[in-house]
């Protein structure tokens, strides 16, 4: 095995597809003279679903994770590898994780210059942060770390049954899995369910020079690492459990 | 055969999942504050579809059936077996039926507490219900069955000519069915097409301490129960007499 | 090859699906006091495309056209067969014909059911009629056949193409034909592409006992039949030219 | 290899296909009297992207390109044929061109067809060339620029790792990538992503007697053309970098 074209260069890039394609359609729904400005709910669930069917073709050498709640949840499942050839072991799951991290930044600039002009509109900044970043509609710490629990719970606990599909249909069943529970889960608080997704690209938001941006809102920025983590925990050992 | 590993854990897990699903994207688009607030029908005819999915893929070693409206229609069409291993008798069906029950009612609790803040906000008594359980649009028993019937009969009797197609795709195939099902079919009674998506969500809502909740409508609870099982033993009939 | 089994038996099953989903769609939409009342038209698209796949399923055996117009094109297209098994000649063209013409017929009648109490409410009686038949937006019976050549020809001529692709895959490619061409080509007309579709539906309307129901619009039926047969016609031969 | 029906058929008809989709379905959201009208973003996306869908089976023979930047990913990815049996020359990639550019010219005047009574009426002259060409919701050229340079890198970057999919469920992928590309990077610039579905039908729209056409924005049309061209060429040289 080698970390750097096994691990570094598949997860990074997938995980900067996934949030080039994911920032993207938030922005294109929400940000000021935008063709699809106010494009609703679904058209979101589905740029982000289909930003996770890019990524992952992205990433197939590295089993296509681009979340560290699934590397964790893989982890936690008892699984010997990660991929191919890439064993499961506390030390490549940092390697992912750093390289997640560092793809959904990267992703986030890009998504940034795709829609530069629509930035430097005039607009909430809480608008501005919502491309980069979830938030929830109803702020309560507590119920949103378990809303984040349960949708990530259902996304690794699934993705670890995908292993009776052929792997070459994945990246199809992880993008409808995730178009799936945006519609379902994601009213609360935007499913995160994917750590790097959320806290990577918030780091770009308070980097970035966005005109009339407001906080990056660090007091929230937990929920969506923590609530990820312990669901994917939970999905890996339920998956675990039953096989 | 193995009774609960082979039948009761996947479908109980199964169910759970549709319904987290499943009354996940009806909270989101009905429910005060969600980010899919007034998502619309495709919306809602997606969420449930992809529910269907990602339960269809928990249950693979119990045939996938998470309705008892299909584990009857298998019945019903003289199949020998429910899944590989599992004889189709009156006795195993009975313990599909259950295991469907429960875990029905797990998944509308876990629906539930995953929205819990947006159960906690003002709404007519018919919203918070309408997460749950099914009702139609004009009451009228007898043709509000006639609608479960028919659209019922069309799930099972096309679920089983999917004996034709690759069993690994078979997820995929049902979430398609039950999103066109919902689009054309769900008008008039919101289509359970299953009674246990229908049954232990509304025990959920009568058992839940939800504020402000209204009836759980027992009156109607019968028709998304027997609707659905005879348009389920209808489809094997169907299925049966033209193979 | 046995005519009854391997042609009548499928066809008309596969249209009545077809028709069942298409025009539940439809109703849905547009009828008064639906779940999915003005539920857009991609929902309507998606319903149609969501009806062939199911359509497509229970005919497998006479090769899935439940469309005059496809198996017009198949024998255009100078192909041996119209299935396996099933000669493409002239005599058995009439008795696909004849299935998928008394196959939407029923198919009607089963949504009409569906929906009857919808029925029942005051409404237009053009968008009593819609559910069953197409009506141009635009009334001008030569550009009104054109958009239906055009869009009937792309559907068969596609088709014809899916010969490359795994046949069990072919419900799924017809699915998604039709929910694209629907969305791009049904603008003017409302995409008969198939005339069963749209005559069998119309003696329909005109027989059963609608309340407030308008004219059949017999002035206009002849277009979606003589459109998609030439447009079938046109697929096939191009096909053919291009083999 | 005959470059005639090896290349120029396929490319040609399956850009027809694809511009009669896809400035179909744009048609269908925008001029007036449609019943698709303003039928939303998301529905323009599923009409593009299963454009493609249809467009890429027609043209399996070529490798299903339809997209001058595609060709030129391809071959700046370093491959030695552009589909099987046709080497990846600077000489065929002219011929792939021009086949592409007619077929998205004579595309568009089927679409025109399609919709002729639809462009009689009244409709501001931008509504007319929108159906045709893309325009930037805010121009500012180099700009616009980076937004069809990240949106063209992101097709042919995941086009490229296509190669790693079963080829038969390539029309399937890439018809999914177009519909999340156009839902998340669309926003600013409308997606061209083609310089072929661009360029010919702004031809075709100077050429149509179209009542009340207004300029057909030449001085915009190098961008759609030149950032999907420098897209392609990074996406291809990525492709080859990782590989």
């Amino acid at each position: 095995m080698n970390a750097f074209t096994d691990i570094v260069v598949p997860e990074l890039l997938g995980t900067m597809i996934l949030i080039l394609g994911g920032a993207g359609v938030v922005a294109n729904a929400i940000l000021p003279r935008t063709k699809g400005f106010n494009g609703g709910w679904l058209m979101i669930n589905f740029g982000w679903g289909l930003a996770v069917f890019a990524g992952v073709f992205v990433s197939m050498r590295s089993g296509g994770h681009i979340n560290p709640a699934v590397t964790l949840g893989i982890l936690s499942s008892g699984a010997e590898e990660f991929a191919e050839g890439v064993p499961a072991t506390f030390g490549n799951l940092l390697i992912y994780w750093v390289a997640q991290l560092v793809g959904a930044f990267v992703g986030a600039v890009l998504a940034y210059l795709a829609y530069k002009q629509h930035f430097d509109q005039d607009a909430d900044p809480a608008v501005k942060l919502g491309v980069f970043s979830t938030g929830p509609e109803i702020r309560s710490y507590g119920w949103n770390v378990v809303t984040e629990v349960l949708g990530t719970f259902m996304l690794v606990f699934i993705v670890l049954s995908f292993a009776n599909w052929p792997g070459d249909l994945g990246p199809l069943a992880a993008a409808l899995l995730v178009v799936g529970i945006g519609a379902s889960l994601g009213g609360p608080t935007g499913y995160a369910i994917n750590p790097a997704r959320d806290f990577g690209p918030r780091i770009a938001h308070a980097v970035l020079p966005i005109p009339g941006k407001g906080s990056s809102d660090w007091g929230y920025s937990w929920v969506p690492v923590v609530g990820p983590l312990i669901g994917g925990a939970l999905g890996g050992l339920l998956s675990a459990a039953i096989s």
